[in-house]
């Protein structure tokens, strides 16, 4: 049993982190935090945990959060680099759910998030939480950045490629959706229901945060520098991404159907579906699972690889307990072996 | 651990059914019958359940179904009276989860439903199984009606005022409405998405199935006959049911609020809000609880009772597990203390 | 030809007025006003209109308003009563969608808004724009309090009842349900796609701002004064309202279809259904109609209209164009003959 | 003034093809067919064509149908080609919105399509109805081949690049995506809002029948044969195609922005937006806009075209009414000035 505090959870990610650990059989939930909220009861916010989950929400003390043995942070970024320090100073361990950690490159992180990076040193010591690449790293890790929604997606439909050196790294496209939820829970315009229900756009198309995230970690599985064209989109829905990856093949005769099967086998969180059929994002809502298919086009060289998660598990709350329970050794699955609702 | 089967399970309550079955600890599930289906995977249809239940449909036959300790029917209305004398003539325990048994008297059934009923002789034995009311009969009940989900929020919202003779009940208003999952999976056009989302309206507003029902249920609670207004609506959403009661009040100066507080004290599944609050359907997603609230408009005799549930969960199958667990001596809330998914 | 001026167009009934008026052959808009988006082109914010309008948002001055000859203010409340005084000193025609000048009585309406009303001499001047009561008045007004969107369905489901005394003016019930976009393009978290779509919920059930408006015009038609239960719901879908109104019938074999057929037989924005068919709400979107039907429960002295609109048109900026049809002597219909997109 | 009929005008095509036409200065409805509503009011399963049209559906009688100047085929494929040639003998025009003439090679479309072609002899003299290419033989044509909805949007966006040799053709990618209104208004469990709503997905994933119309279209502006990898996304909203379209460039230092300008500068239909903005569906819905962007990823020899339109308007029923205008010499966008709802 171990004791974990919860900073920013008046956010999305943060209100689904509360879910999956408030059944989660080897945690306790000491604290939650909010600077906006402090004093109002978590359950007053979220109606979901009225059964569950009999705390207020209280300002970030780092005295207090040091009482805990874990802290998890689902804040905007910036914030966690403002704690992180001195909780790791004081033996607490960290998950962090923002993007403070997840860029090697400090300047790199600046120019993409806009501010400096007020502790590039934990850059190296910070461990990119994906289980399916960097598990044995995980296990000793002190400071895990937990990777974006996006990345997530991208990133384990892209590797097992890259990684058998199947295609060309120059001629990488995602063409990535989400649903709303993605876009956080906060005031503004552009993602009320009459903005954005009844339509569909790419966005960011000057450029997005994720893509040098992504970039960094397909660069990790590939002998050559990728080259990656990168355009997401809004779905009028709330949870879920759907990414379409295409390349280029740069060799003939590969099944690849077995090769994804076989790379995947030891995954519990892996699902590479039948030959055939397209994953959808019902499938995985308020679950864990990552699910992909590899489809090859007639008279074509390109390779497409579909994958669907859930943007607030998989992409964020789910994949940072599946973390959380790799660094303690609890069974990876404890607290995930959630049932998708359906319909 | 008990044996089950279910019947019909290629519907939304089935699957339902199935997701809070494959995670309760005392259920093993022996079989899931479908005669269009017999031979596909039961994950091939419902993706949420592929890592979770290892099992393809078959056909209902009844000396098979004989072998489970308890079988639910999750079948249209028919095609449970066809299968049960059997089943409980062999031993077999059986919650019905269509309309068969719920309502006592067999001619009124036969009026609603449009055909025969085939065993009026158990329809006195049946127990209505709205654990709030009925607790201690459905615990000797071989044959459980699982009520409706338009019943189970009416009831519960009108039944404590009707009880302590607080209002008139010749006066009753059910203004309720429901997501669209309420229809069942079956193909036709009245619930395509195109004809369904951005909409709204009244339906079934010359009569519809389930007011019987309820007036059974109310006058059985009240000491003199009901007289109900009872107008469904459909909600361009997949799941929850609200209902907007009104009555006029008989009496004056009843302090309403601590009036259902303590009527609903000991219920795990139903959850009286604070005053001046209303409850949202998506506070009850996936789970089994009904959340209501009570409202008394200024300088007015009505009184408004405001009921949420999910249909297919208290409004069908959470509520047939929760009677299977008082069936058979389990804790009222095992395998049912989902934490909804929000947002 | 008619000169238009539209303050604070940056909401939805702004640029659900820009629509109609760029399609209507009689009027030219002038001037659209935005304090917030002063230089921005409309249709930058609206890329709806992006062929149709080539005009810059610009500050609301009226000494450029007073050159229009009629301007319409689709601004919260508040914004108008500052600036009608002068222009109506000035000559110009104003139709006011907000609320300023809906409630005859200035201590209730600071009751209800909560601020003090600077110009109450002009309520009196004002009239109500409710075409199908009181179109004389319309035609030579200065000023028109064009009426909320639930004020305008709920008064023409019940007026017909009131007016011909078939009902107990006590007993009245508005249970009424609207579209997201009755909320205004607001930046906030509440009505953002992730809190309120695949959601449902009875709101403002402490009192809404509607009531007093709806019950001063219940009353003017209405031998007593009338009682009424008003009941408003968000339902998750952009535009459209349906009403379904519940009153005891103080009388007995009225024929009440013929009664509402020959009520609105000569009015061309209210539909009286077939009996036995239910109205909703997409056969109106984007449409001035007003659709309604009237049901008789068996076995009960109560009577029900179901009502759907546009709240945006029938609701607001329709029905102001209607007004301002009304007072120009243009054809009550001219460039309102729109028909409904399906699906 | 012309007289139309509309064959098999229960559809989604069918009805926003009447919905255009009601409205259309130049056109009588002369009939409007239906073998499973014939004697039903159209205005029965239409109510938003209420005020609009008086007709009843009846059978589709080819001596009645050579009454009217021009038909349309609203129809599934394989109804046109029964009907068309008895018809153009009697002089009749013809626009089909079907599959039946959109592709020139009669083994090709039988492929697709499943069924014989049963009068290949027309598929030279059909002419393929995209006026920003074919304007001058659409004039002189007796038979229109309306374009699909997705081969619509991939053409307009890709043949400038095409056409000017700027992009390799063996390098196509065309990621799309559909509102539900897509599959159509019929039965079947697939586009039930319960299946497809909070869902997003890749359909067809083994080939669509809309990839050889829109090869063929492409290769007609390339001097080498493209090659196009297609893949179709289903999103949960009514209306409404997005395209990503992907290519490399062959080229470099041509300004895209300026080309696609100058391309479509007097196409009336085709809206180029200005760099850095993405088209978004809601802003062309119900309206026959097409609106399209360029984006040129850093670092990067890709090309994005981002392009929307309705699917049943400039991908169906406008385009259609687009043809009508071209064949009788009216003005091109006589009936199609439409400004889109929004929100």
């Amino acid at each position: 049993m171990i004791t974990v505090g919860v900073v920013g959870a008046t956010g999305y990610t943060g209100v689904e982190l509360l879910r999956i650990l408030v059944q989660h059989p080897e945690v306790t939930i000491q604290m939650v935090t909010s600077r906006s909220e402090a004093g109002t009861a978590v359950s007053a916010i979220f109606p979901n945990l009225r059964e569950h989950l009999q705390l207020n929400f209280c300002n970030p003390d780092p005295d207090l959060l040091a009482e805990c043995d874990l802290v998890f942070f689902a804040t905007p970024h910036g914030a966690a680099m403002a704690l992180v320090p001195e909780l790791l100073a004081k033996g607490v361990k960290v998950i962090d759910l923002s993007a403070d950690f997840r860029i090697k490159d400090a300047k790199l992180w600046s120019h993409w998030y806009g501010i400096e990076h007020t502790c590039p040193e934990l850059l190296t010591e910070a461990v990119y939480g994906l289980p399916e690449m960097n598990r044995e790293l995980i296990k000793t890790a002190s400071l895990i950045a937990n990777p974006g929604c996006y990345p997530t997606a991208v990133q384990l439909g892209f590797i097992p490629l890259l990684k058998n050196k199947l295609v060309d790294p120059g001629s990488l496209i995602a063409d990535v959706k989400s649903g709303v939820s993605g876009a956080g829970r906060k005031a503004g315009m552009g993602t009320l229901l009459c903005e954005v229900s009844e339509n569909f756009k790419a966005y960011a198309i000057n450029g997005h945060r994720h893509q040098p995230e992504i970039v960094q970690g397909l660069n990790a599985q590939s002998d050559k520098p990728v080259n990656l064209t990168f355009m997401p989109h809004l779905v009028p829905m709330i949870r879920g991404i759907q990414a379409s990856l295409y390349a280029s093949l740069s060799t003939d005769g590969v099944d690849l159907q077995s090769l994804y099967e076989d790379f995947y086998r030891d995954e519990i969180f892996v699902d590479v579906l039948e030959a055939g059929t397209s994953p959808e994002t019902r499938s995985v809502r308020g679950s864990n699972m990552c699910r992909l298919a590899i489809v090859q086009p007639e008279d074509s060289n390109k390779v497409v690889v579909l994958v669907v998660e859930d943007n607030l598990v998989k992409g964020a709350a789910g994949q940072a307990v599946q973390n959380m329970n790799i660094m303690y050794g609890f069974n990876e699955s404890l607290g995930l072996d959630i049932v998708s609702v359906l319909p």
